[in-house]
């Protein structure tokens, strides 16, 4: 106990100073003071390679820094605040590519004009989640309409008619549910009904949906969590059927462990850690080089994503959240070492000591193979996101334990 | 010249074995004897682990199987050809997505259900290389009036409107010209007008047409071969604008290279073996582990593409064909020990003298790292084809020698 104790603070103290650094590396070279936004092409030293705009990445940014702003008291500054709301207003004026109809970009130009769009509703949640949490942090209620007015569009095209979202309907097509959208309804879902009894019965409903669609993937016997599944919840023929992305099961046993806990439903907690969290981790951790695989096949045939074995930032980062996440529920030895034991990892090997924040992508063997610290798919978010929930959980370990 | 002599021997003998034994593999494990056409998802041992029908790989067998069958005795096979039209027949049936408009599909069912569109005109130019060799290899005149009907169509889409392929116009988005679109056309070229002087008539502005629009994509006063320039022959800013693939530049340079010497030609012969074959190797060429890497960045930025510094198999493919044609050209004893050094390390890489044919894919290191021989976007082509056009230029090297 004193053993685990003592961990608890060390790891809270590196989280904490790891935060810092990551903030200050966004703060420092990220903002376009020019046109509001962010830019998130930066190369490891925070050098501007790129200027285009990412939907997904500057409404994941607007919403990390509003959540610092309100969340912990070191990051209280007006500069955060100021930059989030520069950014949340670039997403107002520019993300929608035809308004006042709410299909959003997947890139923008720096100034603005829509790039590419992408036919699914991911710009749309994380614009969502943006301003969900810019009304949090400014009182501002436009921002909370902004955000509840995108969040009911996303579930109209989810559960009632896609034809907005421009897929094509094809013969051939398997009809293949991703976890991702009941995943990402679900973080909505917490986000928007936090402190706030109204929304909270709003989207109730809503949150048992995504919860079971998200169990559906639970797959063969609850051995594996697959990544598409067929709308009734079988498993698919084919690559696509089998896919596994551990990291992203992982990211799904958070995401369903807090909404246990608010359900105080000590069954389904135990069953999330158990085939959520443990299962995938069992299967996609790398036991001769350490890290976790991007993607792995069900049946043990080879991937053919390219990417398969690179050890990428933001599993490790799920995975850190969903282990101190399952420790504090269940204080459970295991669960801390298994924390400590990807965090460790994580902190040797995707930490830049020298510039701030973390390398993104590195090979099987751990070694960096893409140098950035910011791309098209990597922001301001997973990393900070991370150290902040686990500098808040170590706070709640340390203050009960 | 005798050592030259007895290198080319050498090799004409290694890479008419190589290609019996990849023939063999294709023809053993990739027939889909039910509906036509063929399994391209096959693991290292030759077993199916995915039956989707990628109609790039399924015109590119055709394509391959008739040229084989046409030009090389020893696989003068009625096997081959009867795959080969059961193949051409699988995608007059089904490759359409909405017959008669004559958009393809990217990907079929194993029965020939659209599963995906790209909105691209790469599924049309593989649709019409197959059936002009299957019109060549079986005589049957239909093939030939579906390729130059489809050839037709293509040009349309590319050079007088390209709304039919449906991609979206953005405000946005940079009107970026891929190096991909004149070199499918100057292959399409080259393959319709094979000893036909109608077809070779019809068809010549577009030839010229096509090297003038792979030949702006030389850029920085003919230093770098630059993937994605403006219409006008002008760098675009950004990542899309710096990005360089030096195997395509490679594969670029020979398609140049054969169409400057039936123009006999000899001053762009000489700038295309330096600027689209010597210089892009130089560039890619990987001094410390060997093999070419896959993508690089014009300002040495890290590229985003996760799999930048793998080697994969094509490139390799293309550099030893590029080679072999310079040298067939030149006699520059030079560009033979390049062709040396590329094969040698694809021969020792890449092949598999086990179970036949070649990995795709290996770590920078060179290690492989995804075990299959054929998937997504790796079938029967590129190995044979460059098998099969080496054994050619050896042939015709060692006759005049």
């Amino acid at each position: 106990m004193e053993m685990e104790r003592a961990t608890l603070a060390i790891w809270k103290e590196r989280v904490e100073n790891e935060l810092d650094r990551v903030v200050m590396f966004w703060t420092k070279y990220s903002h376009d003071s020019q046109h509001g936004g962010f830019f998130t092409c930066l190369t490891k030293e925070g050098h501007v390679y790129d200027d285009l705009k990412y939907v997904w990445l500057q409404g994941r940014q607007v919403w990390m820094y509003c959540r610092l702003y309100r969340k912990l008291q070191r990051f209280h500054w007006p500069e955060i605040l100021d930059a989030a709301k520069a950014g949340g207003e670039f997403l107002i004026r520019h993300a929608r590519v035809a308004p006042p109809a709410k299909k959003c970009a997947f890139v923008l130009t720096r100034d603005g004009r829509p790039a590419k769009v992408q036919r699914t509703i991911f710009s749309e949640c994380f614009y969502t989640m943006a301003m969900d949490e810019l009304w949090r942090a400014t009182g501002d209620p436009r921002y909370q309409k902004e955000a509840v007015e995108m969040m009911d569009q996303i579930v109209y095209w989810v559960r009632v008619d896609p034809t907005g979202l421009g897929q094509p309907q094809l013969s051939g097509t398997v009809k293949a549910d991703p976890m991702a959208v009941p995943m990402m309804l679900l973080n909505l879902v917490d986000q928007l009904g936090e402190d706030d009894d109204v929304m909270s019965r709003k989207y109730w409903e809503l949150g048992e949906w995504c919860t079971e669609n998200i169990l559906k993937h639970l797959q063969r016997d609850g051995k594996v969590v697959l990544e598409n599944v067929t709308v009734d919840g079988k498993e698919i023929p084919g690559c696509l059927g089998r896919q596994q992305n551990p990291g992203h099961a992982l990211e799904a046993g958070w995401f369903l462990l807090r909404h246990a806990i608010r359900q105080r439903d000590a069954e389904r907690k135990a069953l999330i850690i158990e085939k959520f969290i443990l299962q995938p981790f069992q299967s996609g951790w790398d036991t001769e080089n350490g890290g976790i695989f991007y993607f792995q096949d069900a049946d043990k045939f080879c991937p053919t994503q390219l990417e398969w074995d690179m050890k990428l930032w933001w599993p490790h980062n799920e995975a850190m959240i969903a282990f101190l996440m399952s420790y504090n529920e269940t204080r459970d030895p295991m669960l801390l070492q298994l924390f400590c034991q990807v965090a460790e990892y994580a902190f040797e090997k995707f930490s830049d000591p020298e510039h701030g924040e973390w390398y993104g992508y590195l090979n099987r063997e751990g070694k960096v193979v893409l140098n950035f610290k910011g791309g098209p798919f990597k922001g301001c978010f997973h990393v900070p996101r991370c150290l902040y929930m686990c500098e808040e959980l170590f706070k709640a370990l340390l203050m009960t334990s």
